[in-house]
Formats: C-alpha cells, structure tokens, sequence
C-alpha cells in the first residue's frame, strides 16, 4: 500500500491532450499540485502534455513505474489494463466509472479486472475512484484541482467516496494528511487501507467513511486492534435505510443494519459521527485535545445564558458538570460585594467587571478547573471583541498561561464568540486547546474526547463456555437445518439443551393427549398453535391464556380450530402446543446473524410494546457477563428490571445468564440465521423460556 | 418602544472619564458605531468626552432626551433613576447587575425601581443588560464595543441576555436589524418588545431567545397572532433542568416545563430551535428562502455518498424525497450511454462528465425540480472548486439561470463543497437560494421552510361545549379545593358529571358493604386501598386484581390491610374501592396547570412503562376534536391503538371525546392543579376511566 500514497513513478494512461479549464487533465493537477516523482502520460495523440513527454502505450514507458492510473473509458479499460500487467506496473488505480456502480455489464467487467488482478498478484484500486491523496508528499490522483493546502492535520481520511477527500474544508478539521477512494472496492477495500494506516506514522488519526462493507468480520479485528492505538472516527451513510429489509423473527426486524453498525462500533472502540457536522467537530476534538479520562467537566463563562445552553448540552451529549473546586469560590471572590456568588458553570463576567480585572479572574478559574482532580475537561466561553477598544483583553496569553500554570493537558474547549477569526489559529497553538463554532459543538467535541477514552479502555468479552451434550443437539440443528426453522417445543427443547430455563410444555396431536399432558401440570395454562404454517400465532388467534380447567382446555381448542379456519378454510392444525402460564415481565431475546458481522445479540422489551418502542439493546457474539449486564442496564426498562414502586426486580443473574448461554449457542450453531426466545417471562425468582423460533 | 430603539438623543449616565482600551466607555462605543442622535454624557467628575460636552448631573442636560443609559453602581441606581424621571425622562435602560439576579438586597432594590416605574408611568429596560441595537439607525448601547456591520438581515432579537446580540456572528446569519437584552426584565419584557416588532416594518423575522417568561398567556394569545405573518423563531435553554421538579401526579412528572413550552411552540406557531447551530440555520433559511409548502424535497447531487446521506437527513427532518418529474430522466439520459440511470436523488456526475455538458445538466436538472408540481423545495450539491482550471464552471449562472427560468421561489438551497468561500455570497444573491455548510444543515434548512408554512396554516382549536350540572359539580369542587385533592369515587364522580364514562365503582368501609355492592357488579373485581394516605397505592402493595368469588373478595380485603400495615404500622385503613376489572389498554390521561401557560392536557400509554418510556402527547387547553387525534396520532403506540397484527384497535372516537371533555372540564374548572386519570382503560369498544386522581 506504501506505494500507492508514495510512489516515485506514476504512469497516467487516458489524459487529455488538452490542458486548462474544463479539461479535467490529472496530469497537469498532479503537476499544480506539487508532486516531485516522475509522471509519464500516456497518450497516442501528442508528445508533450504540460511540458511532459507523452508515450504512445505502457510498452513505450521507459521504467517500470510503481502507479499506473487509468481513466479511459470503460470499454478500453480492461485492454489497458493488461497492457500495465506487460509492462511490469503492480499498482493500478482505475478511475474510471460504470462498473458495479452501473450496469449488468460493468458488474461483469469488474469480474473481469478482479480476476486479472488475482491472477498477475497486482492491486488495483477502484475502479470509480479518485485515487489517493497525500499531502505529505503533495501527492494527489485527483482529476479536479484541489489547491494545496499551507497546513493539513495528520489525520487520514478511507472512504468509499471521492467527496470527503476534496471536501475536506467542509467536513474535516484542516485538511487530511492522507485519503483514498475505494470507490467500487474491487480489489483494494477499507481492510486494506486500514491495515496501512494503522501502523504509518504519519497517520495520527483515521477517519472511516462507508455506505457498507465487504470483510466485516477482519474489519471487525482489525479496528479492534487499531483503536487501542489511534482514535478512529466512523462515519456510515444510509441509515435510513436500515432495517428497511423483511426479516422473519422479531429479532430480525429489531436488529437492523446500522444497529449492527452501532455495535460493530461499541465492539471495536470505533468513534462514530452521525453527520458531516460532527464529523468535523469529532475531528477537530480529536486532533486538539485528544483523550478526556472522565465526564465531568469545568466550565467557566462569559455570559450566564451560555451556562444554561452549556447544562443542556452536557445532558444532550452525555457529560456532566464537575462540582466546584475546594477554595476556588474564595479565591474568585475576595474582595468583591457580598452579592456575587459562584458555581458550576462559573459565570466569570461580574467577577471579572466588578472586581476589575476580568482576564486574571478569568485566568485564575482556568487554571484551577485544570488542575482540580474532580474536573476532566474545561470549556471556556469568551467574547474575544477584536476592536482597538478591547486589545488589552489578551485571552490568548490567558488561555496559554491556564494551559502552562496547570502542569497537565486536560482537554481544553473554547468557545470564542464576537469577531472569531483572527484568534483561533492563536488559541489552537495552545497545546490541548480546540475551538468550536458553537458552545453545543464544543461540549459536542469534549464529549469525543471522552469516547474516545471510553473506547481505549473498553474490554474484549471472553465466552464463558457450558457444558452441552452435543449428541443431543446435532440431531435437532439437523432438523433445523432440513427445514429451515424450528419452531414450539423443538426450539425450547434447543435451548433447554445449551442450559437455558424453558417453561413446562408439551405438544397435543389429539384431545386425549391434550388432556394427558394438561393433568400433569399446574393451571393455569396457555394453548398454541404451533407449526411452521403459524408464524405469527397472534394474527391467527392462535393464543388462549387463562386456562384454569380441562373444560377451558377444550374451549381453548375449539377455539384456535376455529380461529385458524375462519382465517384460511383450509388451515390444518395438526397439533397444539399447553403449557404453564406464567405472570411477569414479557422480554425478548435473540440472535441475528448478519452476512458481514456474524450474530448479533439482541435483549429488550417483549409483548405488545416491542415493536412500538424497540427498547433494544445489541451487541456483537461473544459477550460475557459484564457485557450482558451491560445491555440490561442499557435498556429504557432498566429501571423496571430493577425494580420499580415498590414492586419486586427481575431475576437479574438469571436473565445475564442466559444472554451468556445464547452467545455460547449463537458460537456452537454458527449457521443458525435468526433466533427468537418471545418472550422469556422474567419475574423476581427465575427467567424462563416460553416461546421460540429458529431459523437457518 | 419606538423611541428605545429609535431615539433622537440619549443621555449616558456613568460613563467613565476615560476612553479608549480597556474603559469599556459606552459612548466612545456609542459613537464610533456612528449614532447620528444628540448625546448627552452625563459625568460630574469631568467636562468632555469625546469631544462631547459633559453634564453634572441629568438635572443639566439642555433638553428632555428621548432615552436615558445608567450604568453607575447598583446602589447609585435608584437616586440617578430619580434625577432622570424629574429631568422628564420617560425611558430608562438600567445597564447595571446585582439587581434580581444576584441576592435578596438586589431584589429588593428591584422592586423600589419597578415602584417607581409605576408610579410615574416611565418605561425601563433591565437592570442587567446591554440594552438595544438598532443597525438600521447605527445605534447600539453596548458597552463592548462591536464593529458595526456592513450588512445585516431584517432579522430583530429579544433576548434575555446580550451574549446572542453580541455573537450575531456565530448565533445568527448576518448581524441582526435590531436587538433587545430585556435582562431581568423588571419592566420591559418580552411581550412588550414582540409587540413592538409584530408591527415593525423593518423587522421580517422574530428570534426570542429565552429561559422563561412571565406573562405566558400574554405571550401565548400575541405569538399566535404574530406568526400569522412573520415567522418567529424561539430558541429556549434550561431544557435539561425542565422536569426535575418533584410533581404529585403524574401527568405532573410527564409535563415538564420544556414539554410545556414545546406545547406553547405548536399551538403559537413558533419555530423552535434548540441550539445555536439551528439556530443559525433557521434564521438563514427563513431570510432567504421562506416557506417550503410541503414536504417533498428534489435533489441534485454531484455526489452519490451525499444523495445517501441526504436521504438519511431527510428521515432525521421530516422531509422526504420528491419523485422523479416526468420526462426528466428522457431530457437528462439523450445519447447518453445505456448504463447510466437516474434517480432521487439526481446523481449528475456521471450524466455530466460523460454527457460533456455538468453545468448545462445540473441546470436542467435543477429547473425541472423547482418547476415540477411534485416538488415543495430543491436540494443542490455541488462542488466549487475556486481554481484556475474549473473556472468554466460558472454554477453561479447556473443557479441564477434555473431561478429565472423555473418561474417561482420555491426554496432551493445548496451545499457548496471545496472552496466556497469566494462563492457563498454569489449564490445567496439569487432570489430564494441558501447555503449551508454541510448538507444536514442544508435538508435541515429547508425543514424549518417546511415547518414555517406549517406553523402559518395551523389551526386554532375551538373549544367544543359540553352540557354540564354545575349544581352536582360545585359541591365536589368544594370539597376538593377544601382538602386540595379528589381521590377514587369523588374524583371518578366529578369526571362521571362531566360525561367522561368511569368505571362501575363503590366505597366499602365493612366486610358488609363490599359484599352489597359487589353483589351488583360482574366479576371480576379489583379491590384498591383508597384515602389521602395511600396516594401511590401499589407502593401500598394497595390493589388486588382478578377477584373471581366472594371469597376471593375477602381474601384480597384481608391481602390489603396486611400490606399497608406491614409498611407502616399505624396506618389506618378507612374504606376500600371496588371496581369492577376491565381488560384492554391501559391509557393514562390528564391535566395540569402550568403557573405560565395554564392548562396542558396529556395523553399516553399508562400502566407500568409510563415512566420509562415517557410516551405522552401534550397540548395546551382548549383543544378540539383534530386536535386531540393529532395528539393519540403522534404517540409513538399509535399503531397499537390502530390495531397491530390483527388485534382490535381501541374506541378512538371515544377517547377523543374523553380528551375534548377534559379540555372542557379545565375551562370550567381553571383553579385545577394536577389531574390524572390513571388508568383510561382502552377497548375496541369503549373507552373507560378507572381511576383518577385530582389535586387543587
């Protein structure tokens, strides 16, 4: 990959003759840009484009060049191509566009380049791509001028998108110190290009841009290994359509794309921005102020109003205000009328202007909050007027002597208001200092940097395993995998097999054995329909709780015959399924395997309300204990869980121990596609197992 | 008001003898922003400033000014507020702090100058605040000095504090036309300055900025009035404090202050920001753009990744994507190659770059959306590459040309990528066109257009008459406003009279008397604990549900008397309720008086998840028929109440009634504090309250 941001030799195959506005020649932006290796145009048509020597073919190209780029048309791509097979180049980048992002046609025509790249051990990037970017070598494969930047940040940009790369004013912090374009991604993809810039040491940071991805479970490793050296932000695009797809078991339909997403990243300690917007402010966070070890954070403030707006946002973005520092009100206050007090946020203006030495109260307040051991970040809120009336203010030496008198680099935001401009470079020279256009975006950034934190620390669940007698269990997966699906007393007798609490339950074929089984359990009871026919037992009136005697259990029975013939004449119900009924909470469990990331693990409210309210919480097979623990807590009905008025909490132990046995399923059945334990009763003594679907 | 933002001379009160850096000296501000009025400064210790004659004392100055700015110590306050109300002065700006907002002295303080504002009938703005800003006359008061401005938007602000008429630059989208720091607003407030502002013709657009209010129901009945024609765009911090409150009921707990105001923000037609950045973004689109009449957003993108993240915008905004126009794709895709499609959002790259024509496409694209009947706005992306080599590109013609031959103003804002500086002011000449700075913001923009036309089109509920004994009515009333609060069949009784359906329901002191009346009634029953002690009854362990015999009434009468005992000893149990037990929805529905406001009704999902998942609709009362279905529509179980998977939905028209009959019950009943109807139990055939709660 070195050679594809650093090559010494670029052979460019499909630039125009002409040069100058509106020719899109990439070798003359290569030029403008600055790039110091050896470019060789390829071009039958002419001998000399911006003052370059032209070569008719490849064949013709003095050297083996490290890059060749291509951007001819589509149909004369593969030709090419070979042609810089011959000629001995190992690195293509194919710019052009109308493969897979096209027609049938291209599909095929990027099997074709995909099969020659396999077959010669060459890379290829794209095709439908604008190459690399690497402002460290003022490289660029860009066919649109971009002007070279004075300053760039070393963070480095991998995207399936030309857009970031040249739109880096707009959505990054200075401009990127390296990008590339997957584009299609036929042979060079993000695991490639994140294996580069994990260990390049220019590479301070990287950014992920992606619609989707191809080798989810080595992204998954790899970022897993990357984020505990480099912060990495993840920006993925198409969310709304997630979950848009049909899927067969509640699970499914809770467990979307970007659910999936979302605990990829929590699993990989991958910091993920959800607009342009917070991509920028992430990066800019990230580049200034780095790690925050803790939520609390120290504000001092110029205007009481933006200590309100401030309060809100530590709630919207998940900090918190620090308390006070010991003897810090004393300090701030000597001297001045009874009537000024202090707290959190530090409204530093009456302070300042009645004790008449604003900038050294504003000062004192910094650095303190910088040092005190109860505070992990500090926001500043200041006006900096740039008017000759104002000059004496100095905030910059304030800010830089804060930074210098606290002896640490805690995170240090700064909201500048009034006439901006020319002071952020001047406070973003401070070490740990990062300005931002609004105080939500500050406390925003401060809040990556502790996600940041959050994700270095995070831990790598290890599977508990459990005793399972694997003779027992290949038998039903077998049947499972013949038919697709297990469903009733197959399915929890699956899970009864891993160690997991099933209700009391048989299957009738007949009113005779319905009441056989009936007279060895404890009313009240439930009756089901059961069989594949019936997925979704309730839309075929195929429930009936409540049943306290044999003469209920009759009623119940006529009932669903009734029920499933009034739906469809010809339903054919061949057996029910009775068991205890049980009273308590009505949750849901599951697992979904996603084709790129493996099984997902879902826990959450089941019932009437699951999917109205898709309090869901997802992480990624394997979890443990601390994990599973974890997504209890993470639910809305937590608190219910718990134990709410007065009323008795679920058996929590329980209900973290089957999450753990269902990873342990989900790793000894890896084919299983979908699985649904809905519900699971939860009540304060046991959690068990009423009701479950799996499908291969 | 006119002559606080307009005045033709102002005396300055405590301005400092010196100028210059560091004095903070508000007429060397005053007159370097180049106010062209008389001024009088006022400063015995001196006889210029400026190069402006000073004055001893207000008793000196020459002739009756039009406005009078005191900004000496807090204590000096009320003498010099004196001297200016005997030297005719009808206008006062109290710059000073330490008044209300700091201790109880300054409150006092407060109070003497509001006295004296009554007395002698002068209006005075603050104390604790900058005072106005009228760019249209170059007039400021600050004391800080601004650069004036060489532009600004017919955008005016009343805020609370100075912080937002000082940071235009970062809170506002050009400096503001005029501004008002109401401060603690002891006199002047926020309905005064949007009186003011409703009939101003300089001002086109309202931002109030605010952390409460004082006359709610005044400004309640004037916004409504004003957003009829100028949109007015409100951005209220404290939202994370809202709801902390300890409330008795809990529809109390479920509406919060910030719920209130968002409740005040519908039924006012206000649009609600809630940060500075959308703040920002609001304004610019309102300035430039105006009203988006419907939903339906057409996109033309240089960029396939945006279009994608331009739809995820969309879902986030409300938006959605418009269909393709007839005949556009024909008009794009002539002697194109047969692999390039087009869709929404319109990807022009491909189309340009193969086709040799990008702006002439983008054009054509860009018209037909803006003419198409099935698009309510335009979305463009595009790149502005400001080099040497894309300047052919000339995209402002391209804007410019499809306004002019679009024929209308439908809004159409863009997201500029690369260098867009140079380009930002160019695109925003054009009539109806706004640039955002990343293309959220942009789909958010045009959101607000969207919400603008909403807000003008709403509708004002009529409040529908019910025919009510108010004889049978004012004795319950009575009593609850004697003991502040109804409970069980008293409060049950009270909706009873006001026609709302309750449940069948009796008081039982004896064994005796629960055998008589539910002798009446159909099993099943439920048995409560009921009295003033036992408000949360199931904290009580207080209700016995699914009583099926004599004897399990009994045995439940026995279950609560052991509870409440076992929870407190001494506790004294008076009487039960029966009721008979109904089975369907729990709903929770109910009342309370807001101090600003007044009555807010609520709606939403009751029973066990109330708290956790917060599901409520509010409203301020009155409400009518639509009204009240918007409300059970925009409940996240609206679907439930529908119907779901072949369940039954609930009595919808029923429970409308109920909300409007409650809406009714508040106007005839305005001294109500809190009101919970907890549980509203919802069947597919009635619509019935079983327990309510309410409280003076």
């Amino acid at each position: 990959m070195q050679k594809f941001f650093d090559p010494s030799s670029v052979a460019l195959i499909g630039v125009p003759r002409n040069t100058g506005s509106g020719t899109f020649n990439n070798a003359e932006v290569m030029l403008r840009y600055g790039y110091e290796g050896k470019v060789f145009p390829v071009n039958p048509n002419t001998t000399e484009i911006c003052g370059l020597k032209t070569y008719a073919s490849m064949a013709d190209v003095p050297e083996t060049v490290d890059l060749a780029v291509i951007s001819v048309g589509r149909e004369r791509v593969i030709p090419i191509l070979d042609q810089c097979i011959s000629a001995g180049a190992r690195r293509m980048i194919i710019i052009t566009q109308g493969f897979a992002d096209a027609d049938r046609k291209g599909k095929e025509l990027q099997e074709e380049i995909i099969a020659r790249a396999k077959a010669n051990g060459v890379r290829i990037l794209g095709p439908n791509t604008m190459g690399v970017l690497n402002n460290f070598r003022k490289f660029t494969t860009s066919f649109i001028e971009v002007i070279r930047p004075e300053t760039f940040s070393p963070v480095s940009l991998i995207a399936q998108t030309g857009v970031i790369q040249v739109a880096s004013q707009n959505m990054a912090y200075r401009d990127w110190g390296k990008a590339i374009d997957i584009g299609n991604g036929c042979d060079i993809d993000v695991v490639d290009s994140l294996t580069y810039l994990a260990d390049d040491p220019e590479t301070k940071i990287i950014v992920i841009y992606m619609e989707g991805i191809k080798r989810g479970s080595d992204f998954l490793k790899l970022a897993s290994r990357v984020t505990l050296n480099k912060p990495v932000i993840a920006f993925k695009s198409g969310r709304s359509q997630a979950g848009a797809k049909a899927a067969l078991s509640h699970t499914g339909s809770l467990v979307g794309e970007d659910h999936v997403f979302d605990a990829v990243c929590k699993r990989a300690g991958l910091i993920r921005a959800r607009s342009s917007a917070e991509l920028k402010d992430a990066i800019r966070a990230l580049v200034q102020m780095g790690e925050m070890e803790g939520p609390r954070l120290g504000v001092v403030t110029a205007s009481g109003a933006v200590g309100i707006m401030t309060a809100d946002a530590c709630e919207d973005y998940g900090l918190e205000l620090a308390r006070l520092p010991d003897g810090l009100a004393d300090k701030l206050l000597t001297g001045l009328p009874d009537w000024i007090s202090v707290s959190m946020p530090i409204d530093i203006w009456p302070i300042g202007m009645i004790g008449g030495n604003y900038t050294g109260a504003y000062g004192t307040a910094l650095t303190e909050l910088l040092r005190s051991r109860d505070v992990d970040g500090v926001l500043g809120v200041l006006p900096v007027p740039d008017s000759p009336l104002h000059r004496n203010l100095s905030m910059v030496e304030c800010i830089k002597d804060a930074r210098n008198n606290s002896g640490n680099m805690k995170p240090l935001a700064l909201w500048p208001y009034l006439d901006v401009s020319s002071f952020i470079d001047k406070f973003e020279s401070v070490p740990g200092v990062a300005c931002f256009d609004t105080v939500e975006q500050a406390v925003k950034g401060l809040a990556f940097c502790y996600r940041y934190h959050q994700a270095k620390m995070r831990k790598t669940p290890v599977q508990k395993q459990f005793p399972v007698d694997l003779d027992k269990v290949r038998p039903l997966a077998e049947k499972g995998r013949k038919e697709k699906l297990l469903v009733g007393d197959d399915a929890l007798m699956l899970l009864d097999l891993f160690g997991i609490p099933v209700v009391k339950s048989g299957i009738a074929r007949s009113r005779k054995e319905l009441e056989q089984i009936a007279s060895s359990m404890t009313y009240p009871l439930v009756l089901k329909l059961t069989g594949a026919a019936f997925l979704h037992k309730t839309e075929w009136g195929g429930v009936v709780t409540g049943i306290r005697s044999v003469e209920d259990l009759h009623r119940a029975f006529d009932r669903v015959l009734h029920s499933a013939s009034a739906r469809q004449p010809d339903a054919k119900v061949e057996a029910v399924q009775i068991q205890e009924q049980l009273h308590g909470h009505e949750l849901l469990l599951g697992l979904k395997r996603d084709p790129k990331f493996g099984h997902v693990i879902a826990c959450g409210l089941g019932g009437i309300y699951t999917e109205v309210f898709k309090d869901v919480s997802r992480a990624i097979v394997p979890i443990d204990r601390e994990e599973a623990d974890g997504m209890l807590a993470s639910l809305k009905i937590a608190p219910i869980l718990k134990g709410l008025r007065g009323e008795a909490g679920i058996d929590r132990t329980g209900l973290v121990e089957i999450l753990e046995r269902l990873s342990f399923l989900a790793g000894t059945l890896p084919d299983i596609s979908e699985l649904d334990i809905n519900p699971v009763i939860a009540t304060s003594s046991k959690c068990i197992a009423v009701d479950a679907r799996i499908l291969w």
